[in-house]
């Protein structure tokens, strides 16, 4: 008798299928106030590894972390024209502080290039002072109509890197290695997703940015979601906050700025690049348990070997756990594990202990396999390296049958029914980027024909690639 | 010529030798509202330190992290009466959202103890979800009339932990463990700083709570500081938010909960129990950076052996800076790393080298001693845990020396001029607690004649510690 899923399949509703696996997984859950979410022990421990892979790269680059207010005065966010545009009918405001209403009211941060602004230019006298690389790891508040657990919601938690150069040059470089070297390195190296790495339209610009570059990842329903941006500012920021410096000869300038984040979206780019039918599933490296130990029945010292082995998992550097609740049905662990996505399960029993042997399932795979318990602990230490390889090359091998080349308009629209465009950008005028928007299409970004990152926003010859998007 | 000092002598004018030395060890600064703060570079790093310290510390008792929304309906924070009357005069409150005025406004969270509530309630049904160990670090508002960089601001960063017990021996247990293994542990061994630890009285408990204990240190001033709480809840929130499971026996039963925190504010403390007349003093495990190679003037190969020398310093473990800005002046930049609170310097210069010697300056000792290179590194590490030792003793000397027992209130008010006063706690009644008011000199905590936490309120024999305080 065939069981019900435990899930909605993917391909009767992607969207219920999401939301499915971040209640069953126990992930996240809705906050009390709309829109707002809670992050669960487990969501929050795959959280805690991106933050730490990240951070360490952010680090790298010579950033240093620092702590900006929650609160705004609604004035600073006025100095920068199109900044104010872009964020008014998303904002919170706190008018009641203390059993006052406020003489100035306060704007809870929707991002905090302002606040940064007034204070690079209060650390900024000389050229010896840049670059100054900052960055902070904090919460943010976003008005959002159509809340969705991770992907969008009126509060997130992410990072947000500011920083003021010297020269246009500085800044552009600056931004693109934090593009290259933090972003798509650790999506690639730790997510194991393929990102499309890319110029923004100005129409999808940053507001106040000159120039924003993005990572494009490909989800299970072949929609776009962008999981990170790089911005050049410019001299925008820098004019309104004044941030200015005295160059080697005295003479004052003005700088340039950058800004780049990723947020809690990305916990919603990794449940839906690789999940299945049967819940997550995590590459490796992030995933905060890499094995479980699944103990099926007691007796004849199941428990007792199931822990040694355990624990030479974790002196071999695993990450692991123990199911040992024998008074729990085992299917029904075994898909609570699935549904975890846990990279390895080891099934262990009496029989298979007889033959100093156990059942070993790897998550991205299909099947089981008999193998002996003498060196199943670095046999495991060089599977993880194993999967986390064959899952980012089976989200490029996917993204890359669901990406096409075509020659018109008509064509991409049809293409992203399914998967991503890419076309030449000379022929997306602005009929034509009317047609895409009709049909909940966008350009997602612009690349160089050798792949490189776009440089200007008008060259005909560029690849766009574009798909519906979240 | 003697220098003019760098700082307020401390002698002269404790809260603003404070407040220069935050400014000019670069640690923090006012933010753009009134009463919220900046943590800048330097001091950021100190309070990751503190946060890596603590979470481990944490984890290591078995609480997992999560993240709950920094916006409360309003409705949630009436629920239990004690605390809404504590937090309400405290409260920022969103009353905007989105363009619009919001139907119920939303507080800004002051502490999370009903959001909390909620969720724990939904997630327990059984006895085996028991205990339930959550804690989470994020940003707390709590409206601040006279703000001072780190030790109150309306703004903070903080740690809360929030647990629920099948019974009131486990939550008191638990509450307990944090106190000891978790807070007492990190402020003894990681910041070098000796608490007193002890039961607060009803006074001073925390809104809703049975039982708060806390860990008192001694700042340089002679003035209390409070360090970190833990609290038994009773069952106050279990009730208010039916936080209720079954038993073994299939019975419904209310769980008993408590709650923890910790928070930027220990960063005042550490300031204030180690600095001195030129700067900050880190215990090596807290400090960023543990050790700065000066290069005293530059030629003769000075700057290669000094990178040289920091490389060996990594390579054994060693946090390590050099400063090769020769084009400063020697005595300032030497005066920078002392007012950074770095534990160690070490000069070289090209007389040094000719010897194969170099300076070796303590930042908690007078004096310098020449001392050769080879061998060095292995010198340096064995120092890190001499000066980390040693400092705590010369702050348990200094706390021990300014703590007086006394027999009489009067007497305690006297000695609470310079430090703190142990007495009976059955001398205070309700007219000395009056008197000891009229001083601002406040209870600190009940200890056990034993100097264990006290267990009750009302036992005469107690221990009280009083001292005036931050």
């Amino acid at each position: 008798m065939a069981k019900p899923p435990v899930l909605t399949p993917q391909a009767d509703d992607f969207p219920r299928w999401y939301q499915d696996v971040v209640a069953k997984a126990e992930l996240g859950d809705n906050g009390p106030a709309r829109g707002t979410q809670v992050i669960r022990p487990y969501g929050y421990a795959i959280w805690e590894r991106m933050v730490a892979a990240v951070d360490e790269r952010i680090k790298a680059t010579g950033a240093q972390n620092v702590s900006f207010p929650l609160f705004i005065p609604q004035s600073y966010l006025t100095r920068e024209a199109e900044h104010v545009e872009g964020f008014a009918p998303e904002l919170a405001v706190v008018t009641m502080g203390g059993g006052k209403v406020l003489e100035e009211p306060l704007v809870v941060r929707p991002t905090s290039e302002t606040v940064f602004g007034e204070f690079m230019a209060k650390w900024t006298d000389s050229w010896r002072d840049l670059p100054l690389l900052l960055n902070q790891w904090c919460n943010i508040v976003r008005w959002e109509m159509r809340p969705r657990l991770f992907l969008r919601s009126t509060e997130f938690l992410w990072q947000e890197g500011h920083t003021a150069h010297v020269d246009q040059a500085d800044a552009a470089a600056y931004a693109h290695t934090i593009l290259r070297e933090v972003y798509e390195d650790f999506m690639v190296s730790e997510l194991a997703i393929p990102v499309v790495v890319g110029r923004k339209t100005p129409d999808e610009r940053f507001p106040g940015a000159i120039n924003t570059m993005t990572c494009e990842a490909m989800m299970g329903d072949g929609k776009a979601l962008q999981m990170g941006t790089s911005h050049e500012l410019g001299q925008n920021f820098a004019k309104a906050f004044e941030i200015t410096y005295q160059d080697s000869e005295g003479a004052q300038q003005l700088a340039w700025t950058t800004s780049w984040g990723v947020s809690t979206r990305m916990m919603g780019g990794l449940i839906m690049a690789h999940g299945d039918d049967a819940g997550l599933r995590l590459p490796p490296r992030i995933a905060p348990t890499q094995v479980v130990v699944l103990v099926v029945r007691d007796g004849d010292g199941v428990g007792e070997r199931a822990h040694l082995l355990a624990e030479a998992l974790r002196t071999a550097g695993v990450r692991v756990t123990v199911d040992d609740r024998t008074d729990v049905g085992f299917g029904r662990r075994a898909t609570t594990w699935e549904l975890k996505g846990v990279p390895v399960r080891i099934e262990l029993g009496p029989r298979d202990l007889e033959n100093e042997e156990a059942t070993l399932v790897r998550r991205d795979q299909e099947g089981k396999a008999t193998v002996p318990l003498s060196g199943l602990p670095q046999r495991v230490v060089g599977l993880m390296d194993e999967i986390q390889t064959s899952m980012l090359e089976t989200a490029r091998a996917t993204r890359d049958d669901r990406t096409v080349d075509v020659g018109s308009v008509a064509e991409a629209i049809e293409a992203a029914a399914t998967g991503f465009a890419r076309l030449p950008w000379g022929l997306i005028d602005a009929d034509a980027l009317a047609a895409l928007k009709a049909e909940a299409v966008t350009v997602r970004c612009l690349q160089a024909p050798d792949g490189a990152v776009a440089t200007t926003d008008d060259d005909p010859d560029s690849v766009a690639t574009v798909g519906r998007s979240y």
